[in-house]
């Protein structure tokens, strides 16, 4: 079980700008933000889905969200662990698609992300999402 | 991205203390607990759906939940930014709709809520909560 | 409302702290992690679903996840209140099930848990967890 350590005041502070990035990184998805989307990991930053990794660097990360599907990225239950300037992250994710008219709204799958951030200049990043979904599909990828 | 700013130790107690009142709020209006509800906001504190204003002032909030529904609000995702005694917060909404019969619990719809808040003698109250629903629908009101 | 009260330091940390063995015991429970799962109560732990009491003590505990159930327990819009040693948490829970096949995830039902929290020289633990689910059923229980 991760415990905040002697510095509790500064664990407290890190978890909650890694929750807001967590929500920004959802959120600029969603609206197809693509740059806002990219900002949110590191320089060289990678996205992985399942077994496969989708991107590599801020200029294919800005490609994931343009191609518009219609997801919601909700996520909840963090479990974060701090170590200096880097951290992980372990939160669960639900993962709902708008139908293309705007009448329904399902969920897809629920699954995992599976992070590690390191502290910027500019604050904390993602170096890497993993996300894991419970249902078996190549069809989020789009490709 | 939203940052604490110089005084982390303030910034993460008013996150918390506003995440409480997001979940005070919802937890209110689910168990038709009326006055409950419209205390969570401003005594001229206004709810929004979408394009139309619901309610404005604690006596026209607390008619809100008074028509069993049997709604779920859950909200996950939250973006706080804190400038002095306001705030606002943008967090992500799902709305669930329990059957009459008590069988059945389904998604009505996720969406955004996009809040102000003010700090006044009680705590953090919503000057003004504005919910967004991703699929098109007036019935959410029961007008 | 729920307040920080005086330390607004050690509120924000322990509701992380609790927030954090919340999310370790779903993430546990879902992975059939019995001891994992077991460990986030204390020794004489309870957990209650509905009127029903369906363990007491660690042994008991560690087999309600040994049955693979495949469900997805997501935890949201926390109320904590902390008095000392001992705290309460009021929280939503929506709970998942993945089919057998892996081809599908669906709301089982919305609920709620009403935990009681003890301070351990280990951290923070459930004394006591009632889970109350929204639909009527017995069936969660697998007996």
């Amino acid at each position: 079980m991760p415990a905040p350590g002697p510095d509790r005041t500064a664990y407290v502070a890190d978890w909650i700008e890694i929750r807001t990035l967590t929500a920004v990184s959802g959120a600029s998805f969603d609206a197809c933000d693509c740059d806002g989307y990219a900002a949110t990991f590191t320089a060289d930053g990678e996205m992985w889905l399942d077994a496969e990794r989708l991107s590599a660097g801020r200029d294919e990360l800005a490609k994931l969200p343009a191609k518009p599907r219609g997801f919601v990225h909700v996520t909840t239950d963090p479990i974060i662990e701090l170590d200096g300037c880097t951290a992980t992250q372990r939160c669960t994710l639900l993962l709902y698609r708008r139908s293309r008219d705007g009448s329904k709204v399902s969920l897809f799958s629920t699954g995992r992300y599976e992070d590690r951030l390191v502290r910027t200049d500019d604050g904390w990043r993602f170096a890497r999402r993993h996300g894991w979904l419970d249902i078996n599909t190549t069809a989020v990828t789009g490709s």
